[in-house]
């Protein structure tokens, strides 16, 4: 009775690995915005556990199994860092859009006013950092990727603010406000396994083609969100002048031109559904640079998830 | 006419050494913030080129030189990321303050609005971090103090709100808005210097002290000014129900009782100068880890200087 049973490695075993270390990274989050000063632990925990997809954290982690990284109590503070500091970019985002609902809760602050909420995001800030000062040379990727972000955030409200939404400012905004943290997900976790440089610069393209599809889609969903027919919910991008559906309005106020634009409206989500679907193909193809591995098919997943999901 | 002069060293030679290191300091924070994005440029020079007194990046550079450091090529970018924090800690607290003039000009708000103010402070937080990347296990003392930084204002935004401005709850606000990152400053110059570490432990010591002196000096001149009479100028602070005016109002809204609360404020003032007097006291006791040199010299003198300045 007492004999030891064997140990023997199911085929489900790497998935259960991220699955488990996915909780240590809920864990960590929750821990690090611990402080005595309350109102920064509730505001930061209301918007943490509100959820979220968590397809940051996930880049970090399969990236780093993919290349045989074994150890997730090194990995998971990066990644828990990672949807840190998106999550500080939703908070403050929500103060600029005057956003009310964010992951179906209240939002931060809808709840606390604008100025716990600015201090909230701030404070997320600081805990990205404190998580990621351990980690030396990866905080230059991290780094660069959270100046990305904040300029693409930038150039989105000077966008929206001069009316100015060409495709290729849309590009260039989700290059930077999403696709850049996809890219750093897919590296830091590549680097820290130790990959190789043209093998890490490969995990980069693929996050940041997902990145891109990502947004894309996120932007689609915005306008056409559950109701199936388009226009019966015109979503906040629609109003606020940004996304797929500002894209070359030149000049228009989307708002007062609502049934003009439909035709439009159809041909943009057509071409920016098939430039999606285009990005995550060309993301898998980046995929060539490793063996296959559990993780490398849940990296492909993650991938085709990104653009059949309807939330 | 071409024999060399052999070089003697001054004995000023110290002294034009930080200066030509703080003169580094200005010109990394202007290149850091260069930015396709023309708004966070613009927003951040605008800011940055109003000025301030630049202690904490001194800070770093006497303590580093009060440690023989002499590489000051390596350390400007730490005290250039060090002013920073503080300068973006400026342009959000200008938001959620109201504040339109910020070191005699326009503040980010008042000529970019809230949106572009909130991610230039942003901006400025990430651009923190791309100096502090290469700089390893200093992250951790630097993400310590950018933490209590948020914390702090977020414990002044609290007691305002509820009116609760005890001594206690003043003292812990400064020791985290202001003496954490002068303490840091200390600090970092130290380890960077590879002081050992109790004398390190002495630098945060001597750092955190006049920090506190630093803020209530501050507090104690907002309430009075250029003006040499008290109650002639009330100042942000009064009005804001924060700093030496609001300690123990007892819940009272301190701008409906400015006549009654007069006396209670001289009285906080006087107390308030004779604390500060004596934190600077303790502060370069600390001192007494170092040799004789320039750098302890000019160290001993920004202690003072704090006490004695007017603006």
């Amino acid at each position: 009775m007492m004999e030891k049973v064997p140990y023997i490695p199911q085929k489900s075993q790497e998935t259960n690995i991220i699955e488990s270390a996915m909780q240590r990274v809920e864990t960590i989050m929750k821990d690090v915005v611990a402080s005595d000063v309350k109102v920064l632990t509730e505001a930061s925990k209301h918007i943490l556990q509100a959820g979220g997809k968590r397809v940051r954290p996930q880049l970090v982690l399969l990236s780093y199994a993919a290349f045989d990284g074994e150890d997730f109590e090194e990995a998971a503070p990066i990644a828990a860092a990672l949807e840190l500091v998106h999550t500080a970019s939703v908070v403050h985002d929500d103060i600029n859009d005057h956003g009310v609902i964010r992951r179906g809760r209240p939002s931060v602050n809808a709840i606390w006013g604008r100025t716990f909420a600015l201090l909230t995001g701030d404070f997320l800030f600081t805990k990205v950092y404190e998580l990621m000062a351990p980690y030396g040379e990866l905080n230059v990727i991290f780094a660069d990727a959270t100046v990305a972000l904040v300029e693409g955030e930038t150039l989105q409200a000077s966008a929206v603010k001069e009316s100015n939404f060409t495709r290729q400012v849309y590009m260039d905004i989700i290059a930077r406000k999403t696709a850049a943290l996809f890219k750093a997900g897919a590296m830091l976790g590549a680097s820290l396994a130790n990959a190789e440089s043209d093998q890490i610069e490969a995990m980069g393209r693929y996050g940041f083609n997902i990145g891109l599809a990502f947004q894309i889609i996120d932007d689609i969903l915005d306008l056409i969100g559950d109701e199936e027919e388009l226009g019966k919910n015109s979503g906040q991008d629609l109003k606020q002048g940004r996304g797929i559906a500002a894209v070359d309005n030149n000049g228009d106020n989307a708002t007062n031109v609502l049934d003009s634009v439909k035709a439009k409206l159809v041909d943009n989500i057509e071409t920016a559904t098939a430039q999606a679907q285009h990005l995550v193909e060309l993301a898998i193809d980046e995929l060539s640079v490793l063996t296959d591995s559990p993780a490398k098919s849940q990296l492909i997943d993650l991938a085709n998830k990104i653009i059949n999901r309807t939330h």
